[in-house]
């Protein structure tokens, strides 16, 4: 007999939306039991229209559904920990997604409540779950390309978010938004970072200035192991979506990361052309999918958590070491758990 | 409300089995109620498998569920005709995987059947869904490469089938089995076509002569409107899947196709190389999934069908016409349906 | 001592010009001694530009200079037999630019005097000093494909030449002019071609007709060994000049073209584009010159002709079998030289 | 009349000859008449093979060759002060390969004794005239991307010179050596540098650790107008020859680079795969040969040095600023002329 794991989401964000289709559609190993969101308006309408059977205005009455026995939290970051650390005292198995905090005091907290409740708790990085991504790390595993010396991470958005919503007190600012993916790669290909420098402006939209962001950003990173990162973010790939990653080894490197979206190519006198990834949902659709896929799978079997507490906890202290960086121009050196546990 | 169409599967071989998931997980308009297979081992165990609720031995019983309104025939292709004309004669709405046959009169016999019925049959040609044959349609019908004057059309299979499963018997041979494909792009591209010729041979794989098949084979097309196409077919694209269409017109060109899986690149001392499509469930899964969706969206709106029984004959007779070309060494004219009709 | 050859241009036409520079500039073994052109101002301006010595309207004169050793043919195809001929009773090494004649008659005329003579005569098939197709040959002889079963060639062009220049009595018309490169590609990829059946028309330049040429032709070979070819000619590329040739083996298949010219990628809201090959100029003008330095090498040191008026003869009866198909709309047998001479 | 201009190379290593053929052989404008090298045999022996009247051991002896107008200075970077200054005092019009000098002070000198004299100079930055690096900058000019705000530059060598040669002492280090290409196109793509911060390691070749050199670098730029650069050196792509530049503006973005050298695709059961740009001279064959072109016409027109030695200074001065930040592990300012003259 195939148990089926009976899940919630909180949250029905425009990606809360996508976990909440995936789980009610396409992961036939779950049972999507009750959505919640602060609008209730909008999680009765979804639960009509995807016969989800239960939906909440507040994510505390889901979380004392005893029906639920996992949760996908894809609220706002800043509610992450009052969710997380409510739904561990509940006793729910637990995805999360990224960023887990904006502070690493609020992720330790997170993370000490999920360790003494023994709750399953799994972080959310689709990235990981790209066939280019899981493809890359086999065959470097596999010694290909021997000891990787350099990575170099490229993240570009086809346009900056609404000033009201990329106010950094919400999103961390650009180098946390969107160099935290980066970063929690450079850590699975490469190991863990020692030390951080960022430089950054509002070059292309300077009305961010207004809310004390940027716009493009580039952070050197050098790993524990002596190895180099170079990452660079950006809101003005007007084109399209841009996600490039580049592991160079000392027996050879590997591209991950394509412009194309389409196999389409047009020819006419203005020369050749060919379309472009648009945006996150069109490249990483079948991620977010199999991501999770991994966590109802994870929790039926009794597994550990692909991506950890752990995991999203460093890449937090990199991103806030970038960030520090940016605004001291300085190099940062990154503190790694147990030295923050010693210094707080 | 949302109705759902009550839809049963007859055929669950690799590909029966394709649409019976995407119909009992991803179209949740369709409500796949019954599965048919001649094992009935087969059946029993996809039903239970995916929550479905009845399984058959036998076809007829499946056609004489009430229960069923509609029925994707994933049949050999020998068994089209009568299961077809069964399915018509009961009312059901059909689906039909191609080709329609390998007879014309079979064909006709299951047109002139529908028609007298009134049932609706849609056509399986999946390529006619897939995201970069779709966009392509769009450019050139909004003029961007003007007048289409020649069309290049690739199909190559990484390997050739067991003998036992490409006898040009039952399948029609390899300008019947794979050609009939591109034979439906062209004629969705360009038009009507008047005029073929075939060269081909058992050239990679000498053991197919055996059986009387061929596993390359080079086809010209002469188009009722002047037009030209080239079409090439193979067994041996020993790396992969190349499914290739390049469309030239008088102000410019269009290329469908390509020859990548993943986004990865690895790049050692050997020299650059990346991964290929390994097989057409890999590059038409996406365009698999579409297909049977506007085939039950189809249904439930009473629209017309997409890909008409009209067009699956039409490629039936160039598939055909191609095979006697080969044959005969000589170009061979393409009847049309009324030529057909008068001259049987 | 490193002796140089004395070498003559004939005919300073578009491409004549092209190879007098190559030998007047970058090919040290070579000493341009004089030209000749027919129109005496264009020959005495290259001459003065160049530092040639010698200039002459008529080629005979050239032919009686007895300081030239060797004389470059770059003429009007018309007019190949007599200035071949002449040469080779001047006792005159002799390169001779592609196609030998239109008439399979003169070109055996040409090889029974050079013959008879003894003296070298060397064709230009620019194509097979292409650093792609070289270094393709040397992949399929180290057998990385195992054996050839499909070749498939294109050749298009970015814009059909003035009608007043393709008159196809003296340009042979399309399938002469464009396709014996292909042909003569295809015979040193595959080996001798048996049949050949053409369809084509004047599809994007209707004007064409008028002097009854035509602007895209596909040509069907088969080879004396089996295997099969496609050739695509075009007039309407109209965003470049695009050359490919695809080889598929037993074992594999090699690739040999591109579309860019420059590796710059430009990247806007509009998509993704690069530029494109203008002409053949610039695809193929190290080819040129690595070609004319062959003819020169291979003078001095007494060696074989790299392409042999054989070659040309072969590369010609496929030419006009495939245009004698288009004609008949029937496949036609390609006769060997030993059968032509029977014949005639 | 075409007046040409009488050269004298000055050092023959594998750069000078280059050079010295390209005059001999490919610059009609110019008239080779004397080399130089240390080694007087190797000074012979290419004159003989080229056909140069005049040899030399010392280059003291060609700069007082009252027969030559003009010289190339291709010898040890040590050594480009001493000889560019007696060239200057000799009246020559000097032709400098990159980098102008190691000490900013010695390259004040050169400036300053080129503007006493008012000799001609002009600096070797040869991807200055690759056709892809013009193409880019037209199309920066003519304002398609709109304003550049980030600059990523790559710089890749397939392996690292012998331990002797890239002795940091006299090539300046990998930073110097190799980054002054990207600091070049650097600024004039984007514009003066303000600030520098570099990351590096011997990690793929660790004997250079022995030498007190890196092989893998990063360095982030901060220009004066705020806009961003990210400098990626290496020493270890094992593969071939990587050289690229993005270019992103507020309008679109710009590539320039590619992995291909020939255009042959191979397709085998491994996958598919193609060659590599091995090293520089097939980068960039093409661009040297303009290069001095370029210089050549310039002295013989009376023009503006393309490429100035105010230009090679500030290459030289973000290249030490650069050196010195991975030293110090801090961010470093860059110094203008200006400023450098007031400080020393």
């Amino acid at each position: 007999m195939n148990a089926r794991l009976n899940i919630g989401v909180i949250g029905l964000g425009r990606l809360g939306r996508v976990y909440a289709e995936d789980l009610a559609r396409y992961v036939p190993a779950a049972n999507l039991v009750a959505v919640a969101d602060t609008s209730a308006n909008v999680a009765e309408r979804f639960a009509k229209e995807y016969g989800v059977p239960k939906w909440y205005e507040s994510h505390r009455d889901l979380l004392h559904d005893s029906e639920v026995a996992a949760v996908a939290v894809i609220t706002p970051t800043s509610t992450h920990k009052d969710v997380v650390v409510e739904a561990a005292n509940r006793g729910k198995a637990i995805f999360c997604e990224k960023p887990i905090s904006l502070s690493i005091a609020e992720a330790k907290q997170m993370l000490d409540t999920t360790q003494r409740t023994g709750v399953f708790l799994q972080m959310g990085f689709q990235r990981r779950f790209d066939a280019g991504y899981i493809d890359a790390k086999k065959k470097i595993e596999a010694g290909i390309i021997g000891t990787p010396v350099l990575i170099s991470l490229i993240s570009r958005d086809p346009f900056a978010p609404p000033l009201e919503f990329c106010n950094p007190k919400a999103s961390g600012g650009l180098i946390v938004d969107m160099g935290i993916h980066d970063f929690d790669l450079a850590r699975m290909f490469v190991g863990e970072v020692a030390n951080v420098y960022s430089t950054g402006g509002a070059l292309a939209y300077p009305e961010m200035k207004s809310i004390g962001d940027i716009d493009n950003a580039a952070v050197n990173l050098v790993f524990q192991n002596g190895a180099l990162g170079v990452v660079q973010l950006s809101r003005n790939a007007v084109f399209g979506y841009d996600i490039r990653t580049e592991i160079w080894g000392t027996k050879g490197s590997l591209q991950i990361g394509y412009f194309r979206h389409t196999p389409v190519l047009v020819m006419t006198k203005d020369g050749i052309s060919h379309d472009v990834v648009p945006h996150f949902m069109q490249r990483f659709d079948k991620a977010y999918l199999a991501q999770i896929r991994d966590f109802v799978d994870n929790v039926l079997k009794g597994a550990e958590p692909s991506i950890s507490g752990e995991d999203a906890l460093a890449a937090l202290q990199i991103s806030l070491a970038a960030t520090q960086s940016l605004k001291e121009n300085q190099p940062v050196t990154v503190r790694m758990r147990s030295e923050v546990n010693t210094s707080n």
